[in-house]
């Protein structure tokens, strides 16, 4: 749910956990995000522009973990032209590592590193008419700030330091979301459309078999499901309660465009508008 | 001279060649700007924390020469606290050689470097209550650019994609300041204080004997003769005009915080007042 | 024409331009080169797996401009398992760039770089049981010793100072190959199997039209032409003299496996035998 | 102790805690080892020149933490010159944190750096006339190996992949010095000249109070007395066995020279010869 302040739970009682409950288009909105702009280089990332033709939200890498100056600047300006919102992609200092390793960083350290980040991203949103509207940790950052309280403090410092405006991205019961909240900032959780989620709505991990869902359509019917009936179905087969602001596709896997074409579609068909948080 | 719109030559006609004149004190003043901020990680620069004290412009670098997010954090910190203007100094991303090795980039490359760091320094220059008021290229990319029209041109577009308010701080005579004029920009030109001029008024090359001056004493008093004369002694005995906006103190050289002393000193005390440019 | 010490002219005087005259296998044979290993992180090169059952010899990035140690790891233990020799593909010090843009570095620090790098290769090449046996500089590198004196006299110095043993891998007529002759090394003249040559046998910049031939046909047929007839036919309908020691075929074009197959396939059918020179 | 297959004890049994027991110079040497090498491009590390005739074996940068190529070369040229072992200082690839950050590495993946980075330097001492003849993991890593089995076995993977010539300098105790003799390597304990240890022989942390001891006299001293009775004094004030192979002496502290002079001046009066392992 988006928390900002004065807070606002704008689930209606009715929807319960009873399945094929359907809510009215007019009920329901979600945001979708990707990451994009993953490229370095002569390297480049997914199908950027494919993807950005499906998604609300724009998860830019920013030059640390992916994304050179020149990535960032035709990616910002793909997703403005589109009326995508651009959101920084923070990560840590390691290209090699593509910022899937943890670094043990002082938080003053690591506040520094996502300010800057911010900062040279928000330059090119910039020059494309636009501005950075929210942050999304990334990689081996996003899932060291589920409970490392220290550098969940750091970003959150950095963002607040930066703009107050900004929203940050993130998982639900996440370190991350619960500091931002109560910095005063916006909060938005995410679901991951195609990521198995545990009996107590965590995610599997990769490392365990069926962690991913590759099959296009199944991954639209979790969605639509989470989004008109408030639940997911857990890897252990029970129901858990899902009611993500936004929903996050992946830009790299094979067959993501598919996916996040499903997704969209599917959503739309069933009566939820996508349309960015911020 | 400063250039803005509309600008004009605002040297008095009566200030002519005639070695000893002086103006007055309310006639003069002029910018003092030092190389800040040129850590990284375990190793410093300069002693930033004694030159902030003397400067009146910071020329903080923003992490491709050199500069990390946590020394530009402390660097714009130091500076906004003391009132010293904070500007962008741009470079090649060569932290191996410091920007000081011309890099033959496509002009799109280079203008796209350059706002990622005005970008991310911006950030910093925010969180300290200030923003970032010029540009001033840095090593190889400020030599290349006194004649390499194409990434001259590339400079001036990412300030005025950036940010039109900023000013371009450079060499007298150079494309740079050429094509920054022309695009509408406020161009400041800058002079240096320890430096050696031909006899048409450009630097001696640091190869040849004698192009760096180290005498702090010499080093003030050719400043104080050029901001009461308009004059310069070049190498060759002749007297070349020389007015400029800023003058520039070296901030890594040995004795750089002594010579920047006696410059400020020598200029306060002829009656020029210090004061920054933008 | 591969020169070493006493050199010697393996090329029948009978083998004079005219068209279809085929020479017997016995009479000649070539190298096939490709580049190898130039992916970064996550982000992954050409077909290398494909590759190396075509060519002879493998350049493999160092590091400095694509290539990390895990994909040079396994790129040499691919290479030694296949039989093909290693070579170090060294460059400029820039991953953003890919090593395609001139830095204009000092001599001495060239000649460190390319050390480093030759001896980061030459560990991984160690523990898959070979060693690195020739050095093939890499896109801009490649480009600008072909007529910078002082960079290629730095690329021979890291050579002969690291092992006299290795080969130079370079452009027939470069600055390169005559100095590397000079100091005693091996030299090895490369022609390119897809590139256009102008009347004078130089490469057709790839900014003009034709520069690169992309028919897996017409680049095969070129092939069998230079080393059964030594010639090439040129861009203007000229026919040059072309008698290379190795056949460069490019690894990260559309269709780069097929043209190398296409290639070796063809010199094999016209009694050209493909082994490594080194 | 220096452990290497049939190797031995070469303490005296007579050795024993008796505080002031003075053994005949005959009987003990030891091995003086500092980290030098560790600036990179403009910044300059510590006094290496100075260091370079006062320590027995030399821990050299190796461009991941520290280190660039020029300066690999200088400082491997001059160890050589002074008859100095040259050993690789392996680190995370971390230069703005200084190999000080813990990164939470796949083992395979710290392997491959780690033998990237002793093959480089390998080559600057190859033509410096030398060669590696150990590795002694930095900072951060060196850290982590002393319990993370993973990374230690990487490490030592690492070293015997490469050259099982090569000997392994670390922590007593260590799980590096451990699996390494596990592995065959020859192992090297080193005790730290001027850090603090616990009662049970472990290093105070750098954050408590006297974890350092900068008196150049204490520390000569405290050498002086492992040496020659085989025992430190605690922080707690009791007594510790340490029979160290080597003496590390810090680089980059302030007097570190001074300090590296009182070690080598007392413990040559004590008797004690200093002289490489290797």
């Amino acid at each position: 749910m988006v928390h900002s302040g004065s807070d606002d739970d704008d689930v209606p009682a009715a929807m319960t956990m009873q399945g094929g409950t359907r809510v009215s288009a007019a009920a329901r909105s979600v945001d979708l995000n990707c990451d994009v702009g993953e490229g370095f280089g002569r390297w480049s990332g997914g199908d950027d522009a494919a993807l950005l033709k499906l998604v609300t939200s724009a998860n830019v890498a920013c030059g640390f973990h992916a994304g050179d100056p020149s990535i960032m600047r035709s990616t910002c300006a793909l997703a403005a032209e589109r009326g995508v919102v651009i959101g920084a992609q923070v990560g840590y200092r390691d290209l090699a590592g593509f910022g899937r390793r943890f670094i043990d960083m002082a938080p003053g350290e690591l506040r520094d590193d996502i300010v800057y980040q911010i900062g040279a991203l928000d330059g090119f949103a910039r020059i494309a008419g636009t501005s950075v509207r929210y942050v999304k940790p990334h990689g081996a950052l996003y899932n060291a700030i589920v409970d490392n309280t220290e550098q969940a403090s750091a970003v959150v410092e950095a963002i607040t330091r930066y703009d107050r405006g900004l929203a940050a991205l993130g998982l639900p019961g996440s370190e991350f979301l619960r500091l931002a909240a109560a910095a005063g900032l916006r909060t938005v959780e995410e679901a991951f459309a195609d990521r198995a989620y545990t009996g107590d709505g965590h995610l599997v991990s990769r490392h365990r078999a069926h962690a991913v869902i590759d099959d296009p359509v199944e991954v639209a019917r979790r969605c639509v499901r989470m989004l008109t009936g408030g639940i997911v179905e857990a890897i252990d087969g029970s129901l858990v309660t899902m009611r993500p602001d936004s929903i996050c596709v992946h830009g790299d896997t094979v067959g993501a465009v598919e996916i996040a074409r499903g997704v969209r579609v599917a959503l739309t068909a069933a009566g939820v508008t996508l349309r960015p948080f911020a």
